[in-house]
């Protein structure tokens, strides 16, 4: 443990990718750690089209040319997850999963974040068996099945459009009686006669044998449940930033995301930036992400130079 | 003049594009009004290595891939300049210069900011070939190489460090006898030596033949032209908004850059957002940029919906 880095980057999402890139260009003597690359965008192969410059492309594309670029830079990457971050007198120390102690004088945070569950009974046991929180990942094992998709925002409704590229039929279930998804997804979902939009509607129970066969859900108005025989359920009802490690070190919202100065990133802890999905600014989109971790990688390079 | 646009975004660079793009897919009813397509970015060729995703791309092939972008989303767009905007009850009236007088409940200003030039012999011939004015985007390329960096801010100064981690030498050229560079900078650089200031010194030309090889400036005391053979000239002496048609409207700071709420990019006068080089953000790059472009948009669309 004797290197000392001025920079670790925690996180391989955009604003990780993007912090990586800045920093190598600005020479800092960098390390960006991330069990894998891509995030949330990576688990869920989506088209994206609001990515200026990309067109439309899957997000598994584009995380991939993300990686490509951040590869091109001179940057050490390992590959694992942070266990937890110790304070220093002179900065930190990351500790990884596998006890890997690593000194640093700055640190970047962009561990995004996770899916939130329904938490409801059946949900634990049928992961893996039907229940999924990755399109990407689990969507294709449905072809010409019935599904359900838990939520009412942008990514319920692109999760559902992209599962009506080979699923049969798929319900769309949000709780309240608010659609949050843009209105051009919105459209889309209308005119997709695979898709069918359930609004006051809560999820109480998933069932099945060894797979998924059955979900049960009420109908606020009437408390009447409600019984659809379907082959699996995607929960795509929001997100829990990923700062679990580094609780009591920065200051968290009542969200759990971490606050920062949105002119630069910084949290109130010296040393420490957040930047992307995991921090409090209000937007959570690829680019945005991106150019936080830019914002955050100069304003790091500007404090070693000033200290 | 009967229509009332929901939103008119004024530019067409990284923010304005990116503006356009969000406000379309939120089916607002906007308009991008520019005279041209790519800000500062179209008006040089130079290759840019840390937009993510689109690997080494050329400025001009970069903006291209913008447009084509936004074009691909329903909005209108208006190929002229902007002359003034008027604040009328309910929103304001955007003047063109051929003294079209368009109505808008927001406005978002995306026109972003020219670096200021040197104005000398040989500037504008080697831009792009030896002349730049953006370390981050050109530095890497001058590894090992000896360069001048004309400016005695703190911007010249963290242009001369940064480019002191690859470069082989660099003159700090600053045309007063005081440096107003920040103590630390000023330390920093007088602990580095690879950095050389040279003070009452007045660039006069900048010499080559297809990419720059010296430069002249004279010692203001005696009057004797000196030369130095550099392969490359950053121009840090500042940068000037383009803020001019908007003058009382909005507050400015001391840059005449808008100041925006970083969190969302709206400034303090209700119903006008300022995204990208032209607001007071620190940080000028194309992501950046692009980011705070998509957060404007999505907060005029909950602003709109909140009204």
């Amino acid at each position: 443990m004797n290197k000392n880095y001025d920079l670790i980057i925690i996180g391989g999402g955009p604003a990780g990718v993007t912090a990586g890139i800045y920093s190598a260009r600005q020479r800092l003597n960098a390390l960006l750690i991330t069990k894998n690359f891509g995030g949330q965008i990576a688990r869920k192969a989506v088209p994206i089209e609001n990515y200026p410059g990309l067109g439309e492309i899957s997000s598994v594309d584009l995380i991939q040319k993300f990686e490509r670029d951040l590869k091109k830079h001179p940057i050490e990457i390992k590959n694992v997850s942070v266990f937890k971050i110790k304070k220093e007198k002179d900065g930190f120390i990351v500790v990884t999963e596998k006890k890997e102690k690593i000194k640093t004088k700055t640190i970047i945070i962009t561990t995004g974040a996770d899916p939130r569950p329904l938490e409801i009974p059946g949900e634990k046991e049928f992961i893996g068996k039907g229940v999924s929180y990755c399109v990407a990942c689990d969507g294709p094992i449905f072809a010409k099945k019935d599904l359900v998709v838990a939520g009412g925002g942008n990514s319920a409704f692109e999760a559902a459009l992209s599962l009506s590229n080979y699923a049969n039929k798929i319900y769309i279930i949000e709780r309240g009686d608010k659609i949050r998804a843009d209105e051009k997804n919105q459209e889309k979902v209308k005119g997709n006669n695979k898709i069918e939009v359930i609004t006051n509607a809560t999820l109480k129970e998933i069932k099945g044998d060894k797979f998924v066969k059955e979900i049960i859900y009420q109908e606020k108005k009437t408390k009447k449940n409600i019984s659809l025989s379907v082959s699996g359920l995607f929960v795509e009802i929001g997100s829990q930033p990923a700062t679990a490690f580094i609780k009591g070190l920065v200051e968290f919202n009542d969200k759990d995301e971490i606050v920062v100065d949105s002119t630069n990133c910084r949290t109130k802890t010296e040393g420490i930036w957040a930047a992307g999905d995991v921090n409090n600014i209000p937007f959570k989109q690829i680019v945005i992400a991106a150019g936080a971790g830019a914002m955050a990688a100069m304003d790091v390079s500007i404090y070693l130079q000033r200290k």
